[in-house]
């Protein structure tokens, strides 16, 4: 979701609160537990609460192109987005998005102090891949990090799109895109 | 999907196509591969060819109250649609409904003609749940018919909507709604 169709919500966030740590992202830090515990210390060092970050989503946009992408997509096949995300923030992208299927996570919340997050399950994006392919779904997946990588190693097809110099670098066995455009190429030649 | 938030596409494909036979639906016979050897051999016998079906479906609307149902629930909650039709018919439905995630079965098809029809698995809306189950989702689910209960009963809560006398009866264990907004009460009183 987030570099490919949406912004980056955490480094919107950090533009907007003036807290150029909270701009590190799976891009930079491989360890998703770490780095959540790192911005919501932040967080709390700064009594920054969940409706101060909602306000902030509130005013972002999907990436240009990235509704028209997925609405092309959506009429070819069946779509589902694996995010790291949690529920909480994704929801105003969601609606301007159409309101895909998005599985991801939820924050946990105490009088709109972010007191914690529940993953819904390790590794849920390979997870949600797996399942889907019990179902006997061929997968296509594309994805942008290095938290997307286990799901792609998962998938029947994988794309890396819009993605950094050393996660193409470490995982060349996934071919590269660069746009909207491209992706949408490959996947119908898949089909 | 159908009788729930759309016509029954066999019913109105009777309808238009003047052949009465057609209006069997799994709420009539509840044995799946019966019913739909039946329809099939009735298609062949009057030389209907699938774009025949897919002009009649293109001039379906959802039922009243649907898309506002769906758009409503979509804000609150992850939702996907299963249903034991067919990806060809579903296609121009799923459009007006805003094309949620969708998950049947496909017709096989040799030039317009629909020569039989693949399972993507047995008991596929109950193997859904299962696996929405294993990624650590609390899943609610509704239904009308026959075809629905194995789903019904694999899910964490379970709802019965527009379903007919002799389902209801059989099933006494799930609650019985009738309407989209009662449906949508009841959820919310889940969350």
């Amino acid at each position: 979701m987030e570099g490919v169709l949406t912004p980056e919500i955490w480094i919107a966030v950090a533009e907007k609160t003036g807290l150029p740590e909270l701009r590190r992202t799976t891009r930079d830090e491989p360890d998703y537990d770490k780095l959540m515990h790192y911005r919501l210390g932040i967080l709390e060092q700064h009594n920054i609460k969940l409706s101060d970050i909602q306000n902030v989503i509130g005013t972002l946009q999907p990436l240009p192109g990235g509704r028209e992408f997925l609405d092309a997509l959506r009429a070819l096949v069946q779509v589902i987005i694996l995010s790291d995300t949690f529920e909480q923030f994704a929801q105003p992208l969601m609606r301007q998005l159409n309101w895909p299927t998005l599985f991801c996570h939820r924050l946990l919340v105490e009088n709109d102090r972010i007191t914690g997050y529940q993953l819904r399950q390790p590794n849920q994006k390979q997870q949600s891949v797996l399942a889907l392919k019990s179902l006997n779904y061929r997968v296509i997946a594309a994805g942008d990090s290095y938290n997307d990588t286990a799901m792609l190693g998962a998938a029947d097809v994988a794309f890396l799109i819009h993605a950094p110099e050393n996660v193409k670098r470490q995982f060349p066995q996934f071919p590269p895109v660069t746009s909207h455009a491209e992706l949408l190429q490959r996947i119908k030649l898949e089909l």
